[in-house]
């Protein structure tokens, strides 16, 4: 097979076609996605969640992580939060002219792992090829379905006193994509926490009750994303600076650059909101997974009027914290 | 609001938070796909169909379509060949720095038509922004859900004397995109056929019976597209040279640069197998619209064991086709 990616291998003849055969169909195995323009799956569900998500990260191959295991881990959590569970994707590959085939084969394997890991199946793909120049690398659309299991969920409905939850430290997949760029000028030994998350949040929802909300604090970081639920369901949230699990190299990095690691993106994280009587119990079920070992609670609701975010300092000041605003970190995800 | 797209637009931040509520959810309205991170929609049918399509067309707006018109179409189409009824459409955009908003709305806007006059609901979206120089302007995946419905559908099963039709004209789209982009050194009066054809093709599959399989000659053309049914149910089918509708300007610039029309794109065509007793209720069918106006009955299944395509020429002479090989277009979709 040829080394690198020419146009040929996008125009949908001969070269599409191999290209398909040996590293997708080798990597995803054949479903019936090869042979037909779409898959044809089944469905168990009245309700079906569905999600999408394109990812430009730079570096493509970084400590933990690539953007192969991103693409998959970054949509099936995106149904986990959910409240879903994943079963299957698609994928949609923009390359560059001159990409490496032995890359897109790493790239491939990483997907084909990460899914069989999580259960998803992935069922159908698109290949397109630009010219040199056109783009950096390769460029990768993943789009979930999950399904939904009946009585379990998230309430969406709220309580001042609930406690906010997030299940690990804050800012690890940012710093460490900054480090493997190359842009800190400095070296740090933090690996992304980039890890699907599924299973644990579906063994939180089977196992408890009061479960409000859950998101995955990616681009934009905790704050971020804190500030959304906040603002979409008009609640005065408070968290505690001394709370927030930080690891000490990331709080290193943050401190010397003049970062804030409340706005770091994380690929592995989940933030949880939860009645106040269930918090134990999500900490304990957080913490029998790798990935749930740091869980803790961050803070709590105190108020259901004003949508907004507030941070307890370790004075015990209290400062209103916005959305991410200008760009820290292109291209993190 | 800004007039161009920055890095900060993708960064999840107050950026891409404008970005989205003032472009997007503007046009594509508000479901709950801007709140979470799935959107949680109704499904109706025990077997879903799924496809996933990404697009780089190369000029964005070109003569009768854009980008953002083909990216609805196309998805569209990829679920009604299969004999799914479109419901569901997710789309994911990665903008180049610099893009103008402007261009974006207008995109958009395209999308939200599309979307309308097919029937499908966009549910969810992603926007990514890579550097200056690092996409050519925009990039769209668009990924499809559709349903099946009871004792509707292609048969899969062949039989010798099928008929091979095709809905009309074939090679406009590419020559019209070439031609947009200048790269034929003459102007040429044809205009792309994108189009939807999910309202056509359901009318098809309602109303008759015996069809086999349909499918649409977009990248690599009804030449690649015929051999690849061909290969994968080890049929022969023989086309007939005179028989292929060509408008004369597109017979011209073929004729004129060495291009095959039979290897051309096309955005708006389907080439349906059908039991030869059908194949008049087909055409019929297909010409009560104007993407079907043109339809016409190019070939049959002559055997069922070499998974072969032949073209009949005028004079009776038969020329084995393949597989579109080596670049002819990029870009084309």
């Amino acid at each position: 097979m040829e080394k690198y990616i020419s146009l040929a291998h996008g125009d949908g003849g001969e070269l599409s076609h191999r290209l398909i055969r040996d590293v997708f169909i080798e990597a995803f195995g054949d479903g019936n996605a090869a042979m037909f323009d779409a898959a044809s799956v089944a469905i168990s569900a009245s309700k079906i969640a569905v999600t999408t998500d394109s990812f430009v990260i730079k570096p493509i191959f970084f400590p933990e992580g690539s953007i192969g295991k991103l693409a998959v881990a970054g949509t099936v959590n995106d149904l986990a939060v959910s409240g879903a569970k994943p079963v299957y994707l698609t994928c949609g590959f923009v390359i560059e002219e001159g990409f490496p085939i032995a890359d897109l084969r790493r790239i491939v394997t990483d997907m084909a792992n990460e899914a069989r890991k999580t259960g998803v199946k992935i069922v159908a793909g698109d290949t397109k090829v630009v010219e040199r120049g056109c783009a950096d690398g390769v460029y990768i659309n993943t789009t979930g379905i999950g399904v939904y299991e009946a009585n379990i969920g998230c309430s969406l409905e709220f309580e001042e006193g609930d406690a906010i939850i997030v299940s690990g430290t804050i800012g690890d997949h940012g710093i460490a994509v900054l480090a493997a760029r190359g842009e800190l000028g400095i070296t740090v030994p933090i690996t992304s926490d980039c890890a699907s998350l599924n299973r644990m949040l579906e063994m939180v929802l089977q196992h408890t009750e009061g479960v409000r909300i859950m998101r995955d604090p990616t681009r934009g970081g905790l704050a971020t994303t804190l500030v959304e639920i906040a603002e979409d369901f008009n609640l005065t949230m408070k968290i505690n600076e001394l709370d927030l699990p930080v690891k000490k190299e990331v709080h290193g990095v943050c401190d010397l650059l003049g970062f804030d690691p409340l706005y770091i993106a994380n690929e592995g994280k989940a933030i949880i909101v939860v009645a106040a009587n269930e918090k134990d119990k999500v900490i304990d079920l957080l913490r029998e997974f790798p990935e749930g070992k740091d869980a803790v609670v961050i803070g709590s609701i105190i108020g259901k009027d004003k949508g907004q975010l507030l941070l307890e300092t370790p004075l015990g000041s209290k400062r209103l914290l916005t959305r991410l605003s200008g760009t820290m970190f292109p291209r993190i995800c």
